[in-house]
């Protein structure tokens, strides 16, 4: 298959692109290179080096044999959108090209501005570009788990059965995002779900659970094909600071009472469920989604689990304030059978992968920024002052 | 009290304003003048001529002794929005400074972007000067009914209590959106209901249905102050287009089954709706949603009521291809108890009434423009050509 791959330098758009090529598939990446320049706005970096784009596809080239095409361009240009479009022609579009992060997206109204229009405007040029290029192209977007927020009650795979006062009918699950990040998320949602309905789009969306691990087939081949590990404040996530803190010798911080509970899966998952979502397509004019997670964890359990494999003595630091505005105990409950029925075999998170990752932390521990790690963005707060901002070399990319 | 009126230029907006003005309130109208504009893009305009926002408020002092303020600028520049609420400061601010058409949001991608721009990122801006100024004041924001969509079940005011799988939890009613501007109405909902949340801002939402007449008493005072009565494809709605038709003898044209249920108001009542929320405002850290309409009715049912009241005889033409994708026959019973129990007494759509939109449209027949009726914006294609696209003078407005 014929396969675009959007946001495609990314922690996770890279190691996609790199499985559907080694698969066989013909694979183009498209990524304005924008999450280089967040971490030189927040003055921080990945753990791991991460090579040039065109390092990469030419290692890649060197050790696979197979050619991954690059363009570089932002989808809120639509004649860039509609070119690359027109150009490759697709059967699927993987869609990651979206600024992912939420503490980023709560900075300050400049940076929610941002993420809402880079994100909300870069999918609506797409899906016109799909409408009127080829609708009959497989619209694969990545949403969140998020989307739902934390109700008392089930969280279904994007629609719910309601009966109210006698009369029943299937509805989109209601939804409680949690940052502004989340809510241009289930913004996307909303308008792909219409367009499948008027112009009839084939589209899936597959809102994933936080994703650890940094280890795929393909990019373990060579480190210049190596993805992200971010464990900053801003882009990185829980289980990633835990793994630092507990490598480095410091407490692992749990924000609020650690009962947060969230959907998690591994990053070889994503590859899986994204890849049996394009072999899988949905149907004309269908919206479909998945729930794309394997288990849940709190992060008090997070934390224990970190503490109990580390190979040195790790404290537990409790009851910090919570930068976020979240539920820190709830019920969770999320149906996700929906990818397993396609076929996917989970890759859990064991003690050994934790062992795994604390080896990696290791290995790059002369790397690590322990200032980048302490919260910086505060929800309760319109504006938060980063201690970096004064380090910025150039964000014109935020006006919008 | 110290209110703002937010696209105070408008339809709702002026006479809104004019009627807060002449219950001793101190208002001041920002706008960015942009309806205009939409008229000259799209060759149309109101049948009852408009006087300039200079003449408009001049008139008002001359004839009730009141001074309203008036602002010129955009709510996408943060700058202006931020001055103007430091400026005047509002207890409570009421939102009508949205594009506010489902056809002119349905164009093209550059009209979907724009409207979903303007509206989401206006109303961004404006929720961040509010929490940065004075998380104090009260947000009356205009929502619409379209926001629901057509769901089997009973529509309630903005949450339902769901029990699902033996558990229950009351949550956002779904939304199911039918245009992009319904779209943006959804993502603005959504995004304030989140400031609400984390920054305990107060604000509520008016669901409103489509508000039917041109007759208040304030702008009855003079011609000068008479506001908008729009009857063309793109911004009309359907009651002021049949009048046209009936009084310039041409059959009412009712598009598809015309079994399509709305929620109804009057402008007297709107006026009186949003009177109410900013007399009895939301709590801090409360998103309220009230449905403001008063009664339903299908599009036959008009057009039948129509047909009744017209003193000439006039035939109604069905069976006409829908340009829009939607339900033409479904279940509609929506709940509107909240503001009838802070005391609207409602204006009902009598013969009376239509008589009275019958008698305006005579009086100004000589500015009908019949070729102003027919669809021009087709939902099932992703862009639709307007007859009056090359009159175009400037709609630089639309770049984002």
């Amino acid at each position: 298959m014929n396969i675009l791959v959007l946001g495609g330098d990314g922690y996770l758009g890279w190691p996609t692109a790199l499985h559907l090529s080694a698969l066989g598939h013909r694979v183009t990446v498209a990524d304005n290179l924008v999450r280089r320049e967040y971490d030189r706005e927040m003055g921080v970096d990945s753990l791991v080096p991460i090579a040039s784009i065109e390092d990469r596809v030419l290692k890649w080239e060197q050790v696979s044999g197979h050619v991954v095409d690059v363009r570089v361009g932002n989808l809120t240009d639509a004649t860039f959108t509609y070119n690359i479009v027109a150009e490759t022609q697709p059967d699927a579009i993987v869609h990651f090209g979206e600024q992912r992060s939420a503490p980023y997206s709560m900075i300050d109204r400049e940076h929610a501005v941002y993420t809402q229009v880079n994100n909300v405007v870069g999918t609506l040029n797409l899906m016109y570009a799909i409408a009127e290029i080829n609708p009959d192209i497989h619209l694969v977007k990545l949403g969140t788990m998020g989307e739902y927020g934390y109700p008392n009650i089930d969280i279904e795979e994007g629609f719910i059965e309601i009966t109210h006062k006698g009369r029943t009918d299937v509805l989109p699950y209601p939804k409680q995002p949690g940052s502004f990040y989340h809510l241009s998320k289930v913004h996307d949602s909303a308008n792909i779900m219409f367009a499948c309905r008027v112009w009839g789009l084939r589209s899936t969306d597959l809102n994933q659970g936080i994703v650890y691990g940094q280890s795929t087939p393909e990019s373990d081949l060579d480190p210049v094909l190596a993805t992200r590990f971010d464990y900053d404040a801003v882009f990185g996530t829980v289980l990633n600071r835990f793994c630092v803190q507990a490598v480095t010798g410091h407490p692992l911080t749990v924000y609020g009472a650690g009962g947060q509970t969230r959907g998690m899966l591994n990053i070889r998952d994503t590859l899986a469920c994204v890849t049996l979502a394009i072999e899988n397509p949905a149907d004309q004019g269908e919206f479909r989604v998945f729930n794309q997670f394997t288990e849940s964890f709190s992060v008090m359990q997070m934390a224990e689990l970190v503490q109990r494999v580390s190979p040195t003595p790790v404290d537990i630091a409790e009851g910090l304030a919570n930068p976020r505005v979240e539920h820190e105990e709830h019920y969770f409950h999320a149906a996700n059978t929906k990818l397993l029925d396609l076929g996917l075999q989970p890759h859990l998170l064991t003690e050994d992968v934790v062992a795994g990752m604390l080896e990696l932390v290791e290995r790059h521990r002369d790397r690590v920024d322990l200032n980048a790690i302490a919260p910086t963005v505060q929800w309760r707060k319109s504006a938060s002052t980063l201690k970096t901002a004064s380090e910025v070399p150039d964000a014109s990319f935020l006006v919008v």
